[in-house]
Formats: C-alpha cells, structure tokens, sequence
C-alpha cells in the first residue's frame, strides 16, 4: 500500500511532514514529532530477528512489595541504588570512608542524605546479595604470601600487644627503589579491607592492570589528610595520620574510577572485567593486618556511614548542611548550615539498623537526638513546616515559603517509623507521635500532588504562585514505591488507591477529564 | 521513499502496526493511535485545493478581553452562548418565557442558573448585536393587514381602556372552520411578540412552512397552563389563563425545534433558512395587539428572565434548585430544593442589569437579598464553604464535603463584583467584602487547580480522596476566560500568568518537569 506525503499544522505554529495512507484511512506521523511533543520514549529492538518498536510511556520501575516493610530489613528499594558510582560523589572519603558530594558545591562536602543513602544502600544490598566472596591476602599469622623486600627496607611478622595478634610489621628508607611488595593475580572481586597503623606520609599502594592494554594504575593510600589527588594513573587516598589502628574499606574500582573523573577523564564501562590486582607495596613505616580482597563488605560500608553520623551530629541533633543550596527561583537560599528532614530522617533509618544489629545504644541515642530538629519551624533553623498552619510536613528543602517536597517528606516517616519500631511497637514514643501526625498530613494532602497524569514534585506552584514542578519519573517512580510501602502500614485506601492510580499514569493513564 | 510496516508494541500492553521509514530514520504511527491515547484532535482540511492534515491538541475559544469588565456591560462572552437550543433545554415557558432544564430531571424544571444564563446570553447579545429588524403586523391602529374572518366568527378595531390604545378583538366558535385568520410571506426573522388577553384554550396559531418541502407547522400559543405538548406538526405552548394582558415573545424556530425533540425527531440543520411565517390564526375570544416579527427581542427575553428571577426568590434571597443532583459518587445527593451559589451570583449578574438599564429598585432589592445564601455555610442549607477552615469558597454544589467547583466560583465572585459597582464603586457594601473575601481565596487557591497541562475542574480529588476530575477543553477554557477578565480587576500577577499558563497549555505546552 502507498502513501502520499501531506503537511500537517500542528496546533497552527509549525508544520511536520506526515504521510497519509488513503487505504488504512489514516495519517501516519512521525515518532520523533510525538517523542518530542510527548515525550514519549521508543526504540526499535529486535527479538529472534524481528524488529518491532518499542512505545514506552515512561521510565522508572515500580517494586511491589512482597511484604510489610521491616525497619531492621532493606531501606525501600536502596539494594538497587548505587550511590558512589553517581557523578555527583566526588569520592569515597580515604579517612570517615563516606561519599564527599560535589552536588552544591565542587570543592566537596559531606551531604548527611548521601552519606546516610550510602549506608543504606550497603545496608540493603547486604540483606539482598549472596555471601561475598573474601579471599585473606596476609593475616600476619602465616607465611601465607612472599612479600618482597628490598635491601635496605624491612618487613617482620611480630605479635602486637594492642590488637593481640600478629601483624606485619614494615619500614622502608627514603629512597625510591627501596619497597615491601607483594605481586598477586586477583581478578573479579575489587573490595580491599585492611588494618593499617601507619606514620605520616607512609602508604599502601593498590596496583590495578589492565588485563587487556597495558594500562597500570596506582591507588595510593598515604597516611596524610589529603582527600583526594590523581596525576595520570597515580591516584592518592589520605587516610588520616593518626597514630592508631585503623581498618580501611575500599572499593578499588570506585577509588580508580574517581582518580579518572578528577582529571576529566572519563568514566570507563565496566572496569571490573578489564582489571586485575596485580600487586600491594608498602612504603614508610608501620604496621598491617588483615589484608583482604571481597566480593563486597557492605556491613563495613554501612557502618562508616553510621559511625560518621553519631560522630558529626550536632548538640540539637541535626546533621548540618555545610553547602549553599539554591532551590527554586523567589526563595532565599538555604544558607550553609542548613537542616534536611530527609537528612535526618535518613539518619535515623541508617541509626535504628545500626543499633537494632549491634545493640549499641550510642546509634539509638544519635537516632532520638535526630527528632529534636524536625520539631523545629523552619523559620527557627528547623525543618519543619505547617501546611495552612495545620498539617505538619518535614521539609527536605527548608525554605521559607515552603515547598513540601513529597518523597523527602515520606523518607522522613519512614526514618519516624523506624525508630518507633526499633524502640519498640507498643511504646508511645515521640517517633510515633511525630509519624502519625506526618501520615496525616500525607494522607491530607496527598491528592494535591496528583496531575492527573503524573506527579507534583512539590507544591511551590501552590506557595510560590509559580508554574508546578512536576516529578520527573524517575521521581514519580520514587512516590509510587513509597506509596506501596506506607501502603503496607496503614490501611487507609488513599494509599494504596494512590499508588495504583499513579502506576497506571507510568503506562499512559490518565484521571478522566468531565 | 519507501516504508516498511513495522509492529510496534504501546507500553508492552498492545500492538500497533506502524511504519518504518529508514531514509528518514524515523517511524511513523498512525495518528488514530495519537487521537486515541492523547485525545489530541486531527482533521483533513483543503485549502486552495492543497489538502493538509491540522493537528489540534484542544477545542475551545479564548477570547482576550478588549477592555476592562463592566458590569452594566456583556456578561464575559456570552454574547456567544445560545442557551435555548441546548439539548438540556426542555422548551422556553408560554407563561413565563424562560427556559426549562431538563438537566437533571426529564419531567423539566425551572433551573435558575440556566435561566440566569438565558438572560445574559440575551442581555449580551443585544449589546453586541446590530439593531434588530422589526416589522409590525398590526397594532390595532389602523386596517395593516387583512385578516380573513369566517362566517361565525368576528374581529373588530376597537379601544381599550385598560391598555389605553386601539387593539383587535376577536372571537371564534367552536367549530372547527369558525376561524380569524391572516395570510403573511414572512421569511428571514422568526421572533414573534404581540399583547394578548384571551380567554381559556383561546389560541394563536403561527403557521411556520417549509420553502422547498411541502411541510407546514402550527405553533399553538394556547390560553392553558400546559407546558407544551406536541403530536406531528401541531406544537402547543401553555401561554396562561390569567384574564390580563401580558406580552409574548417567542422565537418560533426554537418552539418548532423543541417540539420536534420532544417526539424524538432529529433536530434539523439551519430551519431559519428553510422555513417562512405563512400565517398567523386566531380561535377563541380574546384581544391582540402590537403583533410584530423580529430578528431579535434579545431584551424583552432578558427582561423575562429578570422578572422570573423577582417572582421566583424566596425569602431568604435564594432560587432553590428542584430538581435532584447526583454530583459524584462518594458525596450525598443534593436533594431538591438546593441553593447554587452560582444561581445566585448569575442572578445578581442579571438583577444588577436589569436595575442598571431600568432603575426599577425592585430588580436591586432583589440582588441584595441574594447575598444572604452566600453567607450561608453549605452544612446549613447555604452555600458556603471553607478551605481548610480559612477560604470562603462559594460552591456551585454545595455538597457536603465540598468539590470546590472552579468556574461557578468564579462567576459567583462576578455577581458580587457586578453588585457593588451598580451599587456605587466606592460603597463599602456587603457585596465588596464578599468579593474581596472571595477573590483573597481564589488568588491563594488557584494553583491547586493547574494540572501542569490542564485544570482541575473541581478539588474533589482532596476532599474525596478519589481520582482528579480535569476539566475538559470547554470547561478549561471558560477557566482561562474568566482569569483574563479578573486580571482587569485585580492586579495580582497570579491571574494574568495563571491565564496565560493556561492559554498555553491548549496549545501543548505543559509545565517543566524537574
Ligand atoms: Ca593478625
Ligand atoms: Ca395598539
């Protein structure tokens, strides 16, 4: 069958050519017309030699849960997040062992939400994943590996009367040729852990090979303060220069990838199959243990975040944040130093799993210190805000108007909901109070985050008077997760009624028009 | 260029057979899946013999205000509105000459909105409109015309004392041939108005013909209180038996048109073009005077509607609705006897002119007590509403809870506008704070209603917790149309760029997404 082309007037601003196919009694238009018109997402694929067009309304995955959210179990769905891979992690930092943000600020700051998000995400994907693999490269115990040491360095194996154990004990000269190095061949797993006591300026240096090219990189860990430094395939880990034992955790592939961006290099595709470990060199004085290669070592992940969070909160509870955040076009910024619900709440989610699988009570006293700064007006340095002097919301962004950003407000009750059940579920604690009342504050205004299409982001159209911000779907993905979630503790029909509708608006679904 | 089929599969739910076009390197898909899954309109059009495809994405017409309202002016844009030729339209009353609805209820019931609307359309229409053709038949002065008069029948000249001037009597006997009658060869204008006093099913007929079919009509205007009845070509309009003379105007086509309808036959295209006045009959007893035919009496029908609207308040100011209202489900019916704040404020629209153009303080009065129902909370049997305890919103359905109904808020707040500049602008009436109160909510809630592509119709998805009812093109333009005439009374930047926002997004445009 033929078809004739024809111009088509869209909405009579600008002209598109079409064909039009007299036969089927149709116009037939371009789909780069309705992609960009719509945005409406396709690609041809081909399945079993046959090509056929794929019409996606949307992205995003919504995760149904299987079943009732567990405040000790995985954080939503964070196993699937992978949060230092992002561009906007500058890297893992060599001394706290925590993602340093460059999302408001290049020069690099520690953002309690993302660090809290690294926490959880380890925390989810140790509950999710299979038992790592972890293979120990020197225990100081044995002989188990041939280190090389040059002459005019040393290397001993001697009992430590502070960690009770065998270590290994090392100390080269100044000059360049004089090392302690251990040639392996490990390929696949990248997670490297170690105990390390080292003087100022002494190092273990990580060599990386490409199995292909012949590529070498050099990951240095130097007992310095330095966060990060990279020139050409040498890349530079302060670790700190305090004199104490001191395990590291790192991802050697994050590490090298990092080292890249740095230099503007970019981001290589799946490092992981191209690169083996191919030796360990000491350099300076002190003393290892415990030299391990890993699958992954989630729990140590989880717990460098936790531990940051009980060691940077402050006096009222809140996890300051220390960059300038530009929000929305008619509202001040939030100068440094601002509070997030959602760093809070978050922290508290990352807390209760600490305390609840290690029973120290220093995480569950970091995790009520958390609620003070979400009791707070935002007008007062806090977070929190009314809706029509009414409705309290946890403000992610605490500006003054406020937004009421929905899906950092509902991370906020879930870190309220965590903490109320890791304290116990019949106790009238605080969380509780503060949960309930947010729950109904969401269930209130929930419907006002319905395009009828899709999702609000936020409500600024209603206390800005500006054009709606509407929730990308990655965003809109984000609530209807949350949706089903809170679906799960509360049987009021407005959640799990929302959710559904606002699943079907991801296939193209719309609320009926009168 | 060529074009293979290629299937393509809609949100992995189903098929699609669309076409590939690989010089192009792009697919095509039928616009029938475009108009289906978007709504977006599309139609062949040919212009100079070139045919082109005009892709629409809305239907309605903005009009952009040329000056400032006033409320001794058009009504919005009215002056385009034809109330009765509505479906919902049951026929226009013989004895009141309004219309009625038969919206919610087959029977036909007096609709004070409709009616209200019947009288702007009117009122507005005349004030746009060119001066109307008018010619008399007979004015009972001198020998115009000359009627036919049977045998056992009469006509005289004669004066009467109550009307002050010359006028015809006429009386018939009961059978069938007894007949006053008059030959015309009236085309073009098909509004009829005369003085009649006659006694009980005393009638005249309007003898309306079709031009190129052999067809002819009788339009009985009967002294009876019946409504209408109709049976082929005979149609009979209840004019009253009150033994008084009283003015009828009629517009014959929409008599014809309705009693067609109302024996199921198909409303007919353009009758003004087919059909002439043949004759005018006259059986009985009674008087007649100043019998004329028209292009228009747009302010007789307006006059009418104003009277009603004195006969028909209650005391406490309100034109209660009789008819029951399914509004949506989840709410209670409103049950007969309902107020509409709409009603009400059209009314004052109309009260206000009519006071306006004719001084009489009745109309005034009137006006004036209609503000009571407004003040009167929905829970009360008034009209009232308030969002979240603060926002006066006066409900075009006042259900309990409350829909929060958009455009019959609106036209409200312009009855109480229209009120207080006919009262003196610089009055501080009771009119002026209900306005003033009312506009304070609309400026604050007006974002609530953008869908970021649309808008909402009404908030019943907040107060119900249902599914966003999005107002359809119409509706939405209507919305847009009154926020470019309020912009002219208030100054605040929300109207103005809500209405352009919105103008924007019937042409495509949708608010950023983040
Ligand atoms: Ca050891
Ligand atoms: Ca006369």
């Amino acid at each position: 069958h033929g078809a004739d082309d024809i111009e088509c007037i869209i909405n009579g601003e600008y002209s598109v050519s079409c064909r039009r196919d007299r036969e089927r009694d149709d116009v037939y238009v371009p789909f780069s017309l309705v992609h960009k018109y719509f945005e409406i997402y396709g690609k041809i694929t081909t399945t079993d030699g046959v090509e056929k067009f794929e019409w996606s309304h949307s992205y995003g995955k919504i995760y149904h849960p299987k079943k009732k959210y567990d405040p000790r179990g995985t954080f939503t769905t964070f196993e699937n997040y992978n949060v230092e891979v992002r561009d906007r992690v500058k890297c893992i930092s060599g001394i706290e062992g925590v993602p340093i943000s460059t999302q408001w600020d290049p020069k690099g700051f520690f953002y309690p939400t993302q660090i809290a998000q690294f926490g959880l995400a380890h925390y989810s994907k140790f509950l999710t994943e299979a038992e790592p693999r972890r293979r120990i490269i020197d225990d100081g115990e044995k002989h188990i590996e041939n280190w090389i040491v040059s002459k005019d360095a040393f290397m001993v194996r001697e009992y430590d009367s502070e960690s009770q154990t065998n270590i290994l004990r090392f100390s080269t000269s100044d000059h360049v040729s004089s090392q302690v190095w251990l040639k392996v061949n490990i390929s696949q797993d990248f997670v490297l852990s170690a105990d390390v006591m080292m003087k100022p300026n002494s190092s273990m240096t990580v060599v990386l090979q490409n199995k292909e090219k012949k590529e070498t990189v050099y990951l240095h860990y130097v007992a310095s303060t330095q966060l990060i430094y990279a020139q050409d395939d040498h890349i530079y880990y302060g670790i700190g220069v305090e004199q104490k034992w001191r395990k590291i955790t790192r991802d050697l592939i994050i590490d090298m990838q990092k080292g890249w961006i740095l230099q503007d290099r970019p981001k290589r595709r799946s490092p992981r199959n191209k690169f083996k470990i191919s030796s360990v060199i000491l350099s300076g004085t002190g003393g290892l243990d415990n030299v391990t290669v890993s699958s992954s070592e989630h729990m140590a992940q989880f717990y460098a975040a936790a531990s940051w969070l009980v060691r940077a909160q402050r006096g009222r509870g809140g996890w300051p944040v220390p960059a300038r955040r530009r929000v929305a076009a008619g509202v001040a910024d939030l100068a440094p130093g601002w509070y997030s619900a959602m760093s809070q709440g978050h922290a508290i989610s990352v807390l209760a799993r600490a305390y609840s699988r290690s029973g120290d009570v220093t995480y569950l006293q970091a995790a009520r210190r958390a609620l003070y700064v979400l009791d707070v007006p935002s007008h007062a340095g806090g977070v929190k805000a009314l809706w029509m002097d009414k409705f309290v919301w946890y403000e992610e962004y605490p500006t003054k108007p406020p937004l009421f950003v929905l899906n950092g407000f509902i991370y906020t009750l879930l870190g309220l909901y965590d903490l109320h059940v890791i304290e116990g579920e019949n106790s009238m604690s605080l969380a509780k109070k503060m949960f309930d009342d947010g729950m109904t504050s969401l269930k209130t205004l929930l419907p006002l985050f319905d395009t009828g299409s899709g999702s609000f982001y936020d409500l600024r159209h209603f206390t800005l008077g500006v054009s709606p911000n509407i929730a990308r779907w990655d965003y809109h993905a984000t609530h209807v997760n949350q949706l089903y979630l809170l679906a799960g503790l509360d049987d009021d029909p407005i959640l799990l009624n929302t959710a559904k509708r606002w699943e079907g608006y991801m296939q193209g679904k719309r609320a009926a028009h009168n």
